[in-house]
C-alpha cells in the first residue's frame, strides 16, 4: 500500500493527525531501559492515538551498531497499518542519494523520508522515483537559525518559498510533502497558500514551543487531513520515571484531542 | 592531535592533496569481495599517496547493519596518521545535530565531517564546538542541480556566496572548511577569493568530470596546501576485476602527480 493511502487510513482510523517522534535519548530515558524497550512501551501506549511514527535517525546513529539494531527492532514493532517516516534529512549528489534512498526505503522499509533541498533536483529525484513512498522536503524548519538562509530574499520572496514552488514543480508522482516548523505560523500559512494540496509535516509543537491552535488553523487544508503534526519530547519524556509509558499515553491523547478541537472534520 | 595538524602533516609526508573517497558499491566491486575487504585493499594500495580518506556514509547505510559494521572496520584499518572525513552531509535542529556530531566524532571517531547549511547556525554549531574536529560546510556542490538553489541571487550575489560568508563569520574555532565542487571552477575561484584561508574540500574530479588543472590553479591558496581534492570512483573502480587494488594505486598515483604538477610548493 502506498504512503498516502496508508496515512489517510491511519488518520481516519485513529481520528488523529498526531505523529509521535521516536527519538530515544539515553540521557532522558528512565535508567536501565534500552532504546528498543523504550520504543516498544511508547508504541504500545500510543498506537491507537497516532497517524504515523517518525524516528529521527540521529538518535540511533549516536549509539552505533546497537542503535541501528534498535532502529530495526523498532520498525518491526510498529503495526503495519501505521506509516513510518524516516527523519534523516539526507541530501547528496544523485549517485549517492540513490544509496540513501535504498537505505531508508529498501533496507529499513520506511514508508516516507525527510530530504534536504540544498543540492537541488537530482538529489531529491532518487527518493521521489520510489512512487509508493513519501518524500518530505525541508522547507521552513522549526529551529531559531532557520532564518539564516531560508529567509534570505530571492526576487523579493524568501528562499523557502522558492523551495515550496520547486517541490510543487517536481511533484510529478504526487508523493512530495514539505517540512514546515510549527514555530512559524505565518510562514506555515504562506506555504499552505502556495501548496494547497500538499501534505505538510509539522514539527515544533511541544518542547520547541509552537502554538498548536495557530498551527492547526493555518497549516491544515480544508479537508482537515492534509498535515501531520509531530511531537517528540513532550510525549516521550512526559515522565522520566518508570511510569513513562502511561504519561506518554496521557500526553499523546491530550495532544490528539487538542489538535482535533481546531481542525475541520475531526 | 587536531584535524588541521593531522591534515597538514599527512599532506607533507605523502606530498599529496589527494583524498580517496571510500565509497564501496557492491554493484561495481569485484564479486565475492566484502566492503571491508575491498576497503582494506584500497587503503593498503594508497596509504602513502593520500592526505585523507573520505567514506561517504550512504554506501554503508545502504547495506544496513553489515554496512555499519564495515564502516567501523574500515575506520580501524586507516592508519592513525591519516585524517578521516565522514561525508554525511547532516543538517538538523540543534538538539538533533548534537546526536549526529556524537555519532560521527565520538562513535565512529572521524576527524572531520561534512554538514549541510540549510538549517543555519544552530545546526552547525554542535559540530564546530568539537574544536579539534574539522567541519566542511556544503557551499557549492558538484552536481548538475546545484544551481537550483545554490545559485539563486540574494542581494545581487548567489546564495552559495552567502553560505561562504556565514562560514567565515561562524569560524571562531578555525575548524570550518567548505565543500566546493570541482565541476564549477569559476565558482571555486570566487569562493577562494571570499575565504582565502579556509580549507576547501573539492569533490568532482574523475567520474563527475571536473577539470583538474583548473581546480588546482583556482582552488588552492598560495601555500599550495589549503585544499583537499577528493576522487572516489576513478580510483576505486579503475579496474572492476581482481586487480582492482593495483589499478587503484596506479590511478591514485597518477592523480597525485597531476595535482602536484599544478600546485605551488609540491
Amino acid at each position: 500500500m502506498n504512503f498516502q493511502t496508508k496515512l489517510r487510513d491511519a488518520i481516519a482510523r485513529n481520528n488523529s493527525l498526531l505523529c509521535v517522534g521516536l527519538d530515544p535519548n539515553p540521557r532522558l530515558m528512565p535508567p536501565g531501559v534500552t532504546m528498543a524497550q523504550f520504543n516498544r512501551a511508547i508504541i504500545d501506549a500510543t498506537r491507537d492515538l497516532v497517524c504515523a511514527y517518525k524516528p529521527n535517525l540521529a538518535f540511533y546513529e549516536a549509539a552505533g551498531l546497537e542503535g541501528v539494531r534498535a532502529l530495526e527492532e523498532t520498525l518491526a514493532l510498529i503495526p503495519s497499518d501505521i506509516p513510518t517516516i524516516g527523519d534523516a534529512k539526507r541530501g547528496d549528489i544523485g549517485n549517492t542519494a540513490r544509496e540513501y534512498a535504498r537505505a531508508l526505503y529498501d533496507h529499513f522499509g520506511f514508508d516516507a523520508a525527510t530530504v534536504s533541498p540544498y543540492l537541488g533536483f537530482d538529489s531529491v529525484e532518487p527518493f521521489t522515483s520510489y512512487e509508493d513512498k513519501g518524500v518530505f522536503l525541508l522547507c521552513r524548519t522549526s529551529n531559531p537559525s532557520a532564518r539564516d538562509f531560508q529567509d534570505l530574499r530571492v526576487d523579493g520572496r524568501p528562499l523557502y518559498e522558492h523551495v515550496a514552488e520547486k517541490a510543487r514543480e517536481w511533484n510529478v508522482h504526487g508523493n512530495i510533502g514539505l517540512v514546515v516548523g510549527a514555530t512559524y505560523p505565518d510562514e506555515l500559512a504562506r506555504i499552505r497558500e502556495l501548496c494547497p494540496a500538499m501534505c505538510l509535516l509539522v514539527p515544533g509543537i511541544g518542547a520547541q514551543g509552537g502554538d498548536l491552535p495557530a498551527v492547526v488553523r493555518r497549516g491544515i487544508d480544508e479537508s482537515g487531513t492534509n498535515a501531520i503534526i509531530n511531537v517528540s519530547r513532550k510525549v516521550l519524556y512526559a515522565s522520566q520515571e518508570s511510569d513513562f509509558a502511561g504519561a506518554a499515553r496521557a500526553a499523546a491523547s491530550a495532544l490528539r484531542d487538542e489538535i482535533n478541537e481546531h481542525r475541520p472534520g475531526a
